[in-house]
């Protein structure tokens, strides 16, 4: 500090997070967060969106919440629609929130159930966003198991009933049924509906995040958790993944007994989430979306392929288990129990690759150091190839593993 | 509830807000808020530079934020050229982080900072959000005198150093320098040097809040205390005031100790700002700042005679003191002891008119029951007009109070 200068550090709240390094750009070979694939975004016709929404509606940026504090209407009507199509959802303008990003409407249901020393159940590989929040509100976080297609409804029950043997009820299940993050199952109706008579026994309330349903490979999925039951399910979504991450739009769909605190808790957190996103997504995706998502579904699953056949090609049988998603941008993994990917992460940021380990994505970090996810989206087919072979060689090196690249077997670079 | 229906209050968290009634539009005669003037919202000129922007950075929407988390680089630069104009601060794009509006910029320096049980100093008059978040976060708020030129300095060190004799530092002083919220004023420059030579005395940083400051009805205006003192400032500003409310840009700038905590804090906090919002104010603001804000503030300054005539009009001697503003868009006003404003919300929701009472705009609240707060950017004339009138008529109906209008002794209506 400079002579004279003003020091801050002994008058800083305590926990707060460590300072954030100078920015420098993104890894060429970014394998994580909720990117999208650049060539997707319909620039032109946003800026179409943008004019004829402006004309009609400009005026109104003047004021706060123009049409009230569960967001501009056209939004909400969008959901509306969207929801009552593939996820089953009847619902009103007056049962929507808009938020800006799912991740907030994570942060107003947390701050609506949860109080440090609660317990709430989430899938034992899950979002790590979610998890990175709990961990801040001093929640207990228990995991509950996953197969292939999804949540198993005998394991969640045994930890439900190992609670209340101590007199614990969870405040929530947390899960992601359609394309689950990261493994990209999708739950099947039967489990579903066990899920709920489950949790409706113990009176769990069900929070249910669909970041991802509407990029299903074959555009369809069973009813939501929510079009079953309306009361006991709070339910988010996200335009993040349908659109574009950087305009910053989720959602929640709730019982009214829910919605009124979620509007009165998001009052406090905000004066609004962002009108023009709002407008012009709504205005887009209006007359677009079915199309729009289409596309994109069909551009995601070529870049899974080639994801999938480059980590076969570079990581052969080193990839003890690969989990197929069933849509999405990511692609969960696990490599022998040797190796441990957090000890990757520093000489593969050095080789400009940057992927999701397992740790961060799971509710026992301890035992997913083998695991990581990698997403898609953005990159190109190229830098796929390109990344996941330099990922590979970057493992061995590392590791000794995997040993053969392409059936060809790999040696240490010299020096 | 219904049968079989799924109770939730019995879940929630200690201390929500009260659950949110359902949103019936805006009032007839609306001075409340920070919302402006809708004749002044460019809309075509939105459109054009959402047009322009897109076409040649739309592709990057795909990247959550994609210039880094400091926020899109044409606002950053916006911001570093603006500031260097008017409060004539010297930045760079590093020192400046874009907010969802300058409230996510209070919730973050209040993270920074604050720990419940700390104690922060306000103007005894201040920024009602920036009560509301402090009182959430269990901390002591103390009030230091205002007069018609700002903060006085006296009363100032008097309360730093009664503190000081019970050991306590306060956190910080939040001050508004630059047309004061609610009272309209400018602090002086000797006062500002003033004001950082106490509290660098007493190692206690200065939270200062520009929100209005471009909005001066001369253009001009003192130096920034940041500008002053960039070390010991932690400056924070909004485009809502200038451009559009509901577009959810604010910022804040300050030394790279505190910048590298507040972006980690940001990164937690969300997972960036809307971006087509930024883009699209950058864009807009880049070539128009002066002529926007220099035609917007004409019209301000003219809305605030008409509302200060109809003020005279209709309340005449009633009020005790008018604070007349240096710019902005409020109005702050004492009527006699004897009115209590809290006990006129109801009466005047009923005749379609709603203000700011005084105690939610206070350090004192019980103090200041008879003070009241008028916006005037967002209703017409006409409207000023009709509503003073009927606000003063309500105000006489319950209190007595004004006694006269235009010269003319006011009646009970009859029955």
């Amino acid at each position: 500090m400079p002579d004279g200068g003003f020091a801050y550090s002994h008058l800083f709240a305590k926990d707060l997070p460590p300072p954030a390094p100078r920015w420098t750009g993104f890894p060429k070979y970014n394998f994580i967060g909720g990117h999208n694939d650049p060539a997707r975004i319909p620039a032109a016709a946003l800026a179409e969106a943008a004019t004829a929404v402006l004309r009609r509606r400009g005026a109104d940026l003047a004021l706060y919440n123009f049409d009230g504090p569960q967001g501009y209407r056209g939004l909400r009507q969008l959901v509306v629609d969207k929801v009552a199509q593939r996820p089953a959802i009847k619902c009103t303008l007056d049962d929507v929130l808009i938020t800006s990003g799912s991740g907030q409407a994570i942060d107003l249901v947390n701050g609506l159930l949860l109080e440090r020393g609660d317990t709430v159940i989430l899938e034992e590989f899950t979002y790590g966003g979610a998890l990175t929040k709990l961990k801040r509100l001093g929640v207990n976080i228990i995991g509950a198991p996953l197969d292939d297609e999804g949540l198993k409804i005998d394991g969640l029950a045994r930890i439900i009933e190992d609670l209340g043997h101590k007199g614990i009820v969870p405040k929530y299940v947390y899960t992601i049924p359609t394309v689950q993050n990261p493994t990209g199952s999708i739950l099947p109706s039967r489990r579903r509906e066990e899920l709920l008579a489950l949790t409706r026994k113990h009176g769990v309330p069900v929070f249910e995040d669909e970041c991802y349903a509407d990029l299903t490979w074959d555009g369809a999925g069973p009813p939501s958790l929510f079009a079953i039951d309306p009361q006991q399910v709070i339910h988010i979504g996200s335009f993040s993944k349908t659109l574009a991450p950087s305009l910053r739009l989720g959602y929640a769909v709730a019982d009214p007994q829910v919605m009124s605190r979620l509007v009165a808790c998001k009052r406090e957190a905000d004066s609004g989430t962002g009108a023009l996103d709002q407008m012009v997504v709504a205005e887009y995706f209006s007359r677009n979306f079915g199309e729009h998502v289409g596309g994109l579904t069909q551009t995601l699953h070529g870049k899974l392929d080639t994801m999938v056949e480059a980590v076969e090609r570079e990581f052969g049988t080193a990839v003890e288990k690969m989990w197929y998603p069933k849509g999405g941008i990511f692609l969960w993994l696990k490599l022998p129990d040797r190796v441990d990917v957090t000890k990757l992460l520093a000489p593969a940021a050095k080789a400009g690759i940057a992927f999701n380990p397992g740790p961060e994505w799971s509710c026992n970090p301890g035992e997913s150091k083998s695991h990581l996810r990698l997403c898609f989206a953005l990159p190109s087919k190229d830098d796929i190839r390109a990344g996941v072979a330099a990922f590979a060689r970057v493992c061995f090196e590392e590791t000794g593993v995997p040993e053969q690249s392409a059936n060809i077997r790999r040696a240490a670079t010299p020096g």
